[in-house]
């Protein structure tokens, strides 16, 4: 195959992640979201948002990162954000997924999107911790304005979505201060179990 | 409302987008492709193909245009490729929906995607033009290898399609030899009518 043809079977591929559906419910409720559109979503937050980023980013970095991060559940399905699976066996399954799919561009190219899933994965870059920060802030949105969303359809305690929006507080403080807002809303509204006291 | 409520409101908004059904379907042909998934596609795209632009372009600014072409459809619909709709009227409610839409964010930020959105429509610059070039390549791609089609489903001619193409020929050589390649399968595999001689 030539270089385009790699390149064109690629983008033919990755159209089946319009297939992949999250838990997070579209604003209207009229259905769950997909991967694909959730990573439009973010992405063009990165863009809307990049001056709440706790340090100085390369935005083009951050959305190149957001277009990409959720191709693996392709293969390896969508995680669900309060799943008990363990962390290592989903990360085994990425992996291989991750192997394929970017193992159908050329070598640079393979290259370079595989290092950028590796940077969001570990999340140790200012540009990763802000993508990883949009990654959770939007579904959080989507809970909230969606009258609680996956926390009241799975019963989510206010604690595992307060340690969820872990890299919202690192990312991005002004987005971390709205989140800390909202939670108390969520708690007065009934969308969130009141916080356990130790 | 603070800028960044405002921001918020923007971000809301555009879930939306998710529930504008274009009349290009899945490569598997499950259902409707819809703008936001569709948009993150061609974004996608932009990075990946870059290299193919006529002109040396911005990537970052052809993939802001990218994720934000498509907003207008939320009150103005999706205008079907070959629609018979008189240009104008189409544009005069895309127009209106742009005011309103991008009159939610802040005045800074409404300058500059109202700007982007501009440019993408009158595709004056190198980025506009490799942008509308990918925004017409990737449905060409979904028809060629999704048994014909929005062609066959609507009895499209081969010279429609060869009009619609035109700016992947001005805005990227290489992905125009892909598709006068593609055009003349598609006619030997029953796709498309032959071209019609004068």
């Amino acid at each position: 195959m030539t270089r385009l043809q790699q390149q064109l079977a690629f983008a033919i591929e990755i159209d089946k992640l319009k297939e992949v559906l999250r838990q997070t419910r579209l604003l209207t409720n009229e259905r769950r979201e997909n991967s694909a559109e959730h990573s439009w979503h973010i992405a063009l937050l990165a863009i809307l948002l990049a001056e709440y980023a706790s340090e100085p980013v390369d935005v083009l970095h951050v959305v190149k990162m957001l277009l990409i991060h959720d191709l693996v559940e392709i293969d390896a399905g969508d995680t669900f954000a309060y799943s008990a699976e363990p962390r290592a066996e989903q990360a085994l399954r990425e992996g291989l997924a991750a192997q394929r799919i970017f193992g159908l561009l050329p070598a640079d190219q393979q290259t370079e999107f595989l290092a950028l899933w590796d940077e969001f994965e570990a999340s140790l870059t200012a540009e990763a911790r802000f993508a990883n920060a949009l990654d959770r802030f939007m579904p959080f949105l989507h809970n909230f304005h969606g009258n609680g969303g996956t926390w009241r359809l799975f019963d989510v305690r206010y604690e595992q979505v307060l340690e969820r929006m872990d890299p919202v507080r690192t990312g991005s403080p002004m987005l971390w201060d709205v989140v800390q807002a909202l939670l108390d809303r969520a708690v007065e509204q009934g969308l969130l179990p009141t916080p356990q006291t130790e």
